[in-house]
C-alpha cells in the first residue's frame, strides 16, 4: 500500500457536538431525505427521526445528478431548511458540498460536510476541506479501489483535517440486480488501514428498499460505526431516489431490529 | 426475472442426515481443508472441527486449478480419506464434482455434492446432478448475475432435484484488495427469489484470513443459512489456498464469536 | 505470468484442411447461424456465405443456454445438418462441444471443435480435447483474466494438442450498453504471450448488429487472425441471439468493407 | 436513453484554429508529455512532435494524482511553458483544468481545455466550462456508463458550449493485465448518440507501451476522430506515467504505421 504519513491506522474518534463516532463508541444513526424538497418535508422528517433515535440528520441541498434536467436541489434555501429542521429536532446535520464556491455556506450551516462519491477524486476540493476544522463524511467513489479511497482521505488529512468519517456506499460491478454492490469487507479493511470510523449507506449500496434492513444488520455485525439511510415521508413523491427511500415507520422497524447488533 | 417453473420462492429445507438446512433452522457450519492432502491431515482436521461444533466436513478430492501444473487433488484416494475422516468424526461430508465421469464415485462417498464456481454454467453437469437424489451445494459463478445463478439452480431443479443449497463466494470486480468481492446482498435476494438456503464462503469471498470473522458475522446477520470456511492444521504448508485458510484454533474463535448471530 | 511449458510465445500456425490460420496468413472468415435450426436454414446460409468468401462455417448443435426452458439446440441432428451444409458449400465447419459425452460425435462431424465461454474453466473437458488431434477454437471465459485464458490454452496444449485458435468475445463489465465489452487489447497480448492465432467475435462481443462492422475493422487493424460473425437468413426469427445476427446481405457488406484491413 | 435536448446525434465539427475535428475530417494527432516538467522538456518535445506531424500538443500543468505526495504538476509555470512550446512549434495546446479557480488561467493559455476522467462527474465544473467559448476535451470517467458520459457532455452543451471532443481512455474492469480496458465500441456508439467527435487515448487505455500501436490502428479503423498519445523524450525519467509513455522516435513509427488507417 502506498506511502502514508497521517492515516497510518491509529484509531481516530471524530466528535460531532457531544457525539463520538468511531473507536469503541456505539454506532451512529444518520438518516433523512435524499434531497431537501421543502421546509415542511424536512422538519417533519427530522422530528420523526429524532423520536426514533436518529443521531444525525442528512439531506441534500446541492445534488449531483446524472442529467442536467433533473432536480438539482434547492441550494442555499435547502441549507436553511435543513438547518432549521436540525435545530427544531436537536440534531446535527450533514449535507453535501459539491463545489468550493459553496464552502462558506455549507460550512456555516452543516455540522458535517459530505463529499459525495462523484467528488472522491476531486483533489482540489479535498485539499480545501482539509484546511477547515469541520468533520467530513467522505463517501467512497463508485469505482474506487481501497487504495484510492485511503489516499483520498490522506489528501484531507495531510492538509490538517483528521476529522474524517468514511462511508461505504457500494461499488459498481457487472451485477445489476442491485444499484451497486455493497462491499462490506471494506468496513474492517478501512478501519484497520486508516483508523477512521466507517459508516455504511445501504440505501445507495443496494438501491432496493427491502434490502436496507438485512444489509444494515450485516454492516453493524462486521463492525460499521454507523448507518446512513434515506428516509422520506412519501417515497413515491420523492424528487430524487424515491425507489430506495423508506418511510419513517419503516425506518423505525429497521432501528428496532438493528439494536441487537449494537454490540 | 426470467420465467421459472420450480424455484418460485417457496421455502425449501434441505435435509442432510439429521441436519435441516434453510428455513428457520439454525445456521450450519461447514469447514475443512481446501484440498484433501493426506489421510492424517483430513482425519486430524475432522476430529478437531467436530469438537468445535462443525456440522459438515468439506474437502476437495478433485480440484479445479488455473494451472495444469498445480496440485490437482488426490482424486479417488482423496474421496476415501475424506469419507473415513467424516465417519471417524461423525460428520457428513461435502466435496466437489467437476466431471460427470466421477459422478458415481462422488455420489457414493459424499453426503452433499458441490458444484464449484467454474462449473455453475456447466449445464450438462447441472442436468446430471438434477437427476440424482442427493443434496447439491451450488456455488455462484465468479461473474454470475443473480439471474444466471437462479437459472443454474432451476436447471438442477427442473430435472427433479430440489435439494439445493446455494453458496455465495464472492464475485469478480475491479476491487483487488480482496480476492473477490463478497456480495452479501445476494443472501436475502437469493433466499427470496428461490426459497433455497444460502450459505456464505468468506474464505474465497475475501481471500484474507483476518476478514473471515467479520464477514462471517455479517453473513449471519443478513440471514445466511450457514458458513463454509477453509480450515487447515498448517495453512502455510497447504497445497492449495493456504493464504486464506485458518487453523482449527482460529476457527474455534470464529465459531465462538459468531454464535451470538445465531438468532 | 505463471509458469508455462508449452505455449511460450513461439508462433503457431493452425491448419484446417488447406487453410492456414495464424502467423502471417491472411485473416479467416468464420460465419454462420448461432444455432442450427433446420436443414434448409443451414444449407441456404452455407451456400450464401461461401459465395461471399467465408472460409469456415459455424453453427451450434448443442447450445448452452441460461434458461433450461430455452431452445437447447438440435443435438446430433444439428451436427448432421451442419456437416451436410459444409459439404455442399465446400466449407470446413466449427461447432461447440459442451460435454465429453458428445466428443466422438462432434469430433467426427466437425473440422474445428469450439469450447465456449462457459466451458473455458472446464478443465476435465480441456484435458479431453487436449488428447485428440483436431483444431480447437477456445473462446475466452466471460470474466477470464488474460492469465486464466492463457492457462486454459496451456491445459489443452500440455495434453498434446497445440492446434488452438483463441477467440476474444468480450468480457463482462459494468458497461451495459453493449452485451459485453470487446477487449481488443487481448488480441496482440494473447498473440505475443501464447504464439497462437486469435480471432474476434464481434457478434457476442457487442450484441449489437450495427457495431459488427466497426468492431470487425478494429479487430483486423490490431492484428486479429480472423473474424467470427453470426449470420442468419432471418434474424428476427432466429431461435437464439437473433438481435445480434446479421443477414447474408449485411454480412457481404461487412466482408467488402473489411477487405482493406487484410494487410 | 435519457432525454437530451442538445446532443441528439446531429454531426458536430469542432474547430481549433484552422483544424477541423470530427465529421469527415481526417483524424487529429494529439501528443505530448503526461506532465510538463521543465521548459526545455516541453519545447524539445513540441518541436520533435511538430516535425512528425502532430496537430495538437498536450501536457499537464495541474495533475490529479492518487497520492497527495506525488508530483502535482508545475501549475501556472507549467501553463506558461506549454504555451511557449506550442507557439514555438506552431501547435495549439490542450491541458487539463481540475478546478474552477484556475479557469481564467487555463482558458487564457490553452486552445482546448481538458476535463479529465476524475472530473467527468464534476457537474459544477462542467457547467462552468459550458458557459465559455472554448473547445473542451471531455474524457470518459473511469467507470462511466455510456449514458453518464453522454449526459456529462449534455451538461456542457446545455450551458451553451457545443465545442466538445470526447475521449475514450479505457474503463475499469476486473482485467488487470492492462491498466484499463479500452472500450473501442464506445467510439461508434458515442459518435452516433451525440454527433460529437471521439478521440482515443491508448496510453491510459492500456498503460502498456507496446500496445499503443495496435490499439491506435484499431481506434482509427473503427472510426476514431483522433488519437491522444503520451510522448516523453525520456520515459524512464518521467515524473508521471513514464511506463506508458513512448519516445518521439517510437511515436514517429506509430504515426507512419497508422497513416494507412486515415481512410
Amino acid at each position: 500500500m502506498e506511502n502514508r504519513k497521517i492515516l497510518t491506522g491509529e484509531k481516530i474518534v471524530v466528535k460531532v457536538g457531544k457525539l463520538n463516532i468511531g473507536g469503541d463508541n456505539p454506532p451512529v444513526l444518520i438518516a433523512g431525505p435524499c434531497a431537501v424538497e421543502s421546509k415542511k418535508q424536512v422538519i417533519d422528517t427530522a422530528l420523526a427521526l429524532k423520536e426514533i433515535g436518529v443521531n444525525i440528520l442528512r439531506g441534500g441541498a446541492f445534488k449531483p445528478r446524472t442529467s442536467p434536467y433533473s432536480f438539482q436541489g434547492l441550494g442555499l434555501k435547502g441549507l436553511e431548511y435543513l438547518r432549521e429542521a436540525g435545530e427544531k429536532a436537536g440534531l446535527p446535520i450533514v449535507t453535501e458540498l459539491m463545489d468550493e464556491k459553496n464552502l462558506d455556506a455549507v460550512a456555516e450551516y452543516a455540522d458535517i460536510i459530505q463529499i459525495g462519491s462523484r467528488n472522491m477524486y476531486n483533489y482540489p476540493l479535498l485539499k480545501t476541506i482539509g484546511e477547515i476544522d469541520k468533520p467530513i463524511l467522505l463517501k467512497r467513489g463508485m469505482s474506487a479501489t481501497i487504495k484510492e479511497w485511503i489516499m483520498a482521505a490522506e489528501y484531507i488529512a495531510t492538509f490538517g483535517n483528521k476529522k474524517i468519517i468514511l462511508c461505504e456506499r457500494g461499488i459498481r460491478t457487472f451485477q445489476n440486480y442491485t444499484r451497486n454492490t455493497l462491499d462490506l469487507a471494506a468496513v474492517p479493511i478501512m478501519q484497520k488501514e486508516t483508523g477512521l470510523p466507517v459508516v455504511v449507506d445501504p440505501s445507495h449500496g443496494t438501491g432496493i428498499r427491502e434490502l436496507i434492513l438485512p444489509m444494515s444488520k450485516a454492516a453493524l455485525a462486521c463492525g460499521a460505526n454507523g448507518l446512513m439511510i434515506e428516509v422520506h415521508t412519501d417515497p413515491k413523491c420523492a424528487l430524487s431516489d424515491g425507489f430506495q427511500s423508506i418511510t419513517p415507520e419503516e425506518y423505525r422497524k429497521v432501528v428496532e431490529d438493528v439494536k441487537k447488533y449494537f454490540l
